[in-house]
């Protein structure tokens, strides 16, 4: 094979050429029969597929909030609370995780079921602008500062008349933070039921180049896109904080009695393993606190059409634990949701139509989406802690190993 | 529909009980028309299947090493190095990603290729022992410190004897940390080319209640199999420097003819990029330094049937650049790559053809794959890194926005 | 002894009491033969003196920034700049620090002289509001976001009428962040020269009790006055980001020739140095990039009267240096130095005289003594850098060790 | 006054000129007035003194241990525990803060007094080579795992024959790590009852230069000496983990009686309290999860002499809290403590006393002195996170505030 030769094009003979070249590579030509006129637009190059199995697992009895976002400022408001029964696609190839995320959901739903609150939307091109000095760079972000106001209209002068940005991605707030001749900006936007990537890479960089380079007091050197003051597809404090996606927070309070008869454990033993969970989490540097939330996450991303590179983003958690009375309070903060409903894998056959089965599909729907996530995560995350909590006991021991049960 | 009647079996009968409840909710019956037979062994409840396109994208050039665990340490070895040309497969859905891998990729061809390393292999299960008292749990920590051997002994005699066991999974180091009355143990194993999650909990198991609970010198209060002292799933700073699965170091150093012909940047601009992008990486709290792996390895994971949930930990990267004579030396450093070759996802369609094409399916493969991934990634990001740097200079600004042309 | 007789006051027979006890630990009544009376305010059980040697060194060149707080939102201006020569005096027992401090100005001196910046001016109190559940944890959030404007009035009104309250501390923002049924919520202040600790644990103690408990529209079953989503005394990113006190930035750029002639290294070596440096705290999980900031910073408050627990928080730093024409630029940030110049130790005998000596004692000046240990850490950095860079080189082994000078 | 002419020696002559050019700047004399021979070896410069007042509190009732490094593997053995009532000394100037430490050690007295465990004794130097490439590194890394034996040795034949190096300092462990062409080596010893850090410089120095750029198989580019993979006075995650100075456990369960009559609040106040701090501490990214450790240790250190830079490394702590029969279990880890009993400012006029006071001056007294500092630290947790817990409080609230009696 010759490297200048590689074709790229999704036209049938490209890929067919691409598939003849491959196919001596591998017995069995599954992976190059299926149709792949309809993921033409998604990606270059494209050969064949993969296929992963989904299980459908519910219902999970959650009360969702509904969200609007008020102009012109962006604050998400909740304008309604109403009550759904969810069954939830998942593809993945992990024994008993759809097992396990069941019988999570069913410890909740005779507890009383999820409530799921969204707390936060939005998303952050984090664009860097390298100046002559230090000096230089606390000019610029002084000038950054002064001037929002003033960028968001430009901006949105700009959108109207240049149909290349994106209507959809609204500047909020603009954070900088100086460490050295670098001036690093966060343009913190909404993307309506996108993830909106793309939208808001397009409107940065007008702003960085039509704007900043063009009318600060200082003539930056260099402007970079994006230098990783943020954490695209990167786990990072600042989003695990401040949120990037969707914030959302999710949780229930288990009955004894649930716990007793679905989980087969103890209040007291989730209890004891949240606290040494959390210190091992501690213990160990990691950011989140949690025992599987990418297990969840991984398997409805794969299954909706959401970018798998950001699982690891959307699984940062904080979950938390306590006793009262006559239960166990557990919830569960995701904080960095990059999840869509329109544009992107979404609009693709499969994804769109598991989208549809839990009516998640197009516009208006991504708040309800981030919140279905949060739950199923939830569901999981309860039926795991019970399974390690079960796991170290004596009796558990000799039933499951012992007898030779252990899976 | 009625909570307890929701079916998890994989029979026919239940398999269609689930798509007849659910076929109302989708216009369209295309995710449940897919022959489920070969899943049925992957997951419960089973109910259609997930289609992701795959591109393929090459050659990437690549000089492996080839290695070997040495018994009984697990010492890896280096047994020798060899050149290859490898055509990579990738499931996602983002534009431009694939072709801004081939043209990473070509960059580094004709800058003569890539070195790839394996670093270390290793998989944690993190148990923790609850004590009466922090001073036992220093007792139970020295103890388990001064036995490893003889639990390394014990555990080959079970294993031997109760085929529940692994054989596969070998117990290499044992690590110890107390805070307040919990002892943390870092179980180290190695489980050959499986990623071997379940097989290192049922040997961490048998060792927690049947060594640790019956030998030692105290008694804990608790046992608790996996309690965050590691990170399943969950980016920690353990895991990202001490690694899990695969610690593999990729490199290249790219020409400046490469630079400025396939990547159209400059080497002072990829390094002044890499400047800001590291600092901006600090001062964001990111524990990763790079722009995007978790893209690539997201996509090569979908293709080839690894865990999803995994994308986040198996993406903690820490990539270096430096201007040397006449190029730029860069590198990628991915400490924990859980990957497999055999079982789990890996032995179902599509997956196992995909391995096929990159010659990584079944036994004796897995450092090979882990390198592949590791070289595919610092493709991408070397591509990534010079489309930011571009997107910077005022020449590309004239050319992509205002002539129109910014995708 | 026995234990209720220990006496706390600082009456001279208490004192004296307690010395008598303690006299027969030690040869040497040197520790209580100091007249205790001017310190008799400062602390319970005064019983003796610690004496720690200050030396003096300079002079710093740098230009200073001149900075006010604008009303009502707290804005920090920069009013004018000016040039000073300033002599510090550091207090602490580290054999070559002070010649290493002095080395690291005389090189700035030679390169034309530091310029400082205070980039930021907060101290956070951060209180926890614990509630029945996430649901009245969102909702309280959404309470306080709501009516940040109307507590800043109500406290006004309370501070006026209460002289228990701090007229210094005023209250410029706040932010919520809900963890499970726990609001947290950062009171974030300005307390002009003082680091105003208490005034703003008084004044965020009555909004807790007296405006929250008592007006918000769920009832919390706790308010804790601290609960550690900022960080007393204890590194957190959320300071190292947003800052904590005073966060300061100063620079210089090194010239080729003082590097030379007065650091006696190369500037590609303090580049390669500051390369691996940086590298080296990312892949140790170091919050700051930076080699030795507290050293500068203990001495600096130990000699002023500083609190010498806010040492720690005080040292985050994040340095960034690059090649530039003919010279390497340096800088320093540190986000959080909790400095003052009126109260607590700073009003005490020996620390006011140091102060004096740096034209830092008493109001108005804050701002000027936050430069000056800016300044002052980033000397000894320069110089401590270029100590590591010489040190591997083998003219230096061969020079200091091999010749038997290796101290 | 001129640049050049700033003397740094300590000859009566110097110090005079020094404080004669000062003496202007400062109303009164008294920072002069000292006598400064004790401390003309100290460091460079000396031109006058801090005074800084010591309170002495106690007793503290503890059970220590004693402990051993085992030959020739530095393996740390008990070899005994005693009991003891100790007073100790500490230099500040936070009101109150002596009488809440206090306070502490009445409720742990009545509760049955402190037991404190030394974990480990390791300090590091973290050496970098920067090779030629990744593949060097690798190389190189290989080269030094696998000669750790031989480096030992060759170490002891050079640290008899030079009196420049230290017999003290002896390696223990190497632990290497590679990102890109840099080769980190983390060089572990024991250094006996110093700190070490010069000791282990010198050692360090000459292995990086005499062993490993002399045999290694790759000759690396540089050699640096200390390159932040560890954390030389600045918290990192390699320290919080795995240590560094002394790993030191200290704990206490506190009565119901004892927190009611002498902590004033109640034992769920205080779990609850723990909860949330704990929550909290990882939502501000806080490595540390404690409350104020920092304030007693800086007192502590200040007043016996230890290196006040060290203050921030030494106070990182992991605190865990939880309700057991009767009590709250309570303890505190502090993995780094960098303490000593001899060299450095141990030496000097009254840090000896004070370390005489304590029963730790002079050689053999290391592990005694962590311990003593450990709880001294945990004491004052327990108080301050009663005065927490109690101003949550409605009583508090009244009884404080309304009546006027805020401090």
């Amino acid at each position: 094979m010759e490297l200048r030769r590689w074709p790229r094009k999704n036209d049938p003979e490209s890929i067919k050429s691409r598939q003849d070249e491959l196919r001596a590579l591998t017995q069995d030509g599954e992976v190059f029969s299926h149709d792949l006129t309809p993921f033409a637009g998604a990606q270059e190059a494209v050969t064949g597929v993969a296929v992963i199995p989904v299980s459908v697992i519910g219902p999970l009895e959650i009360e969702l909030g509904e969200y609007e976002l008020e102009e012109p400022f962006g604050r998400l408001v909740e304008t309604g609370r109403a009550s759904d029964r969810i069954y939830v696609p998942l593809a993945h190839t992990e024994g008993s995780l759809s097992a396990s995320l069941y019988r999570g959901a069913r410890a909740v739903s005779e507890s009383g079921g999820f409530k799921t609150f969204v707390l936060g939307d939005r998303i952050t091109r984090a664009s860097c602008f390298v100046c002559g000095s230090a000096e230089e760079a606390v000019t610029l972000s002084r000038f950054l500062d002064a001037h929002v106001a003033e960028m968001r209209r430009w901006l949105a002068e700009r959108v109207e008349a240049d149909p290349a940005l994106s209507k959809f991605a609204r500047l909020r707030e603009v954070k900088t933070h100086v460490v050295g001749p670098m001036c690093h900006v966060l343009w913190r936007w909404t993307t309506g039921d996108a993830v909106g990537a793309n939208m808001m890479t397009r409107n940065s960089y007008v702003l960085n180049m039509g704007y900043v380079m063009e009318r600060a007091p200082v003539t930056p050197q260099r402007s970079v896109l994006e230098a990783n003051m943020g954490g695209d597809k990167k786990p990072s404090f600042e989003y695990f904080q401040s949120g990037h996606g969707k914030t959302v927070i999710a949780e229930t309070t288990l009955t004894e009695d649930a716990v007793r008869r679905v989980l087969r454990t103890k209040l007291d033993d989730l209890a004891d393993l949240a606290w040494a969970g959390t210190h091992g989490a501690i213990a160990s540097g990691m950011q989140s606190v949690a025992f599987t939330p990418a297990s969840a996450i991984a398997a409805l991303f794969a299954a909706t059409g959401q970018d798998l590179g950001m699982v690891g983003t959307s699984s940062m958690a904080h979950g938390a634990a306590r006793r009262v009375d006559g239960g166990l309070q557990v919830s569960l903060r995701l904080p960095g949701l990059e999840v869509a409903t329109i544009g992107g894998g979404t609009t693709l056959p499969y994804a769109r139509r598991w989208l549809e089965v839990i009516g998640c599909a197009g516009a208006g729907k991504v708040y309800r989406f981030a919140q279905i996530v949060a739950a199923a995560t939830l569901a999981l995350e309860i039926s795991a802690s019970a399974a390690m909590a079960t796991a170290g006991s004596a009796e558990f021991f000799r039933a499951h190993h012992e007898r030779g049960g252990l899976r």
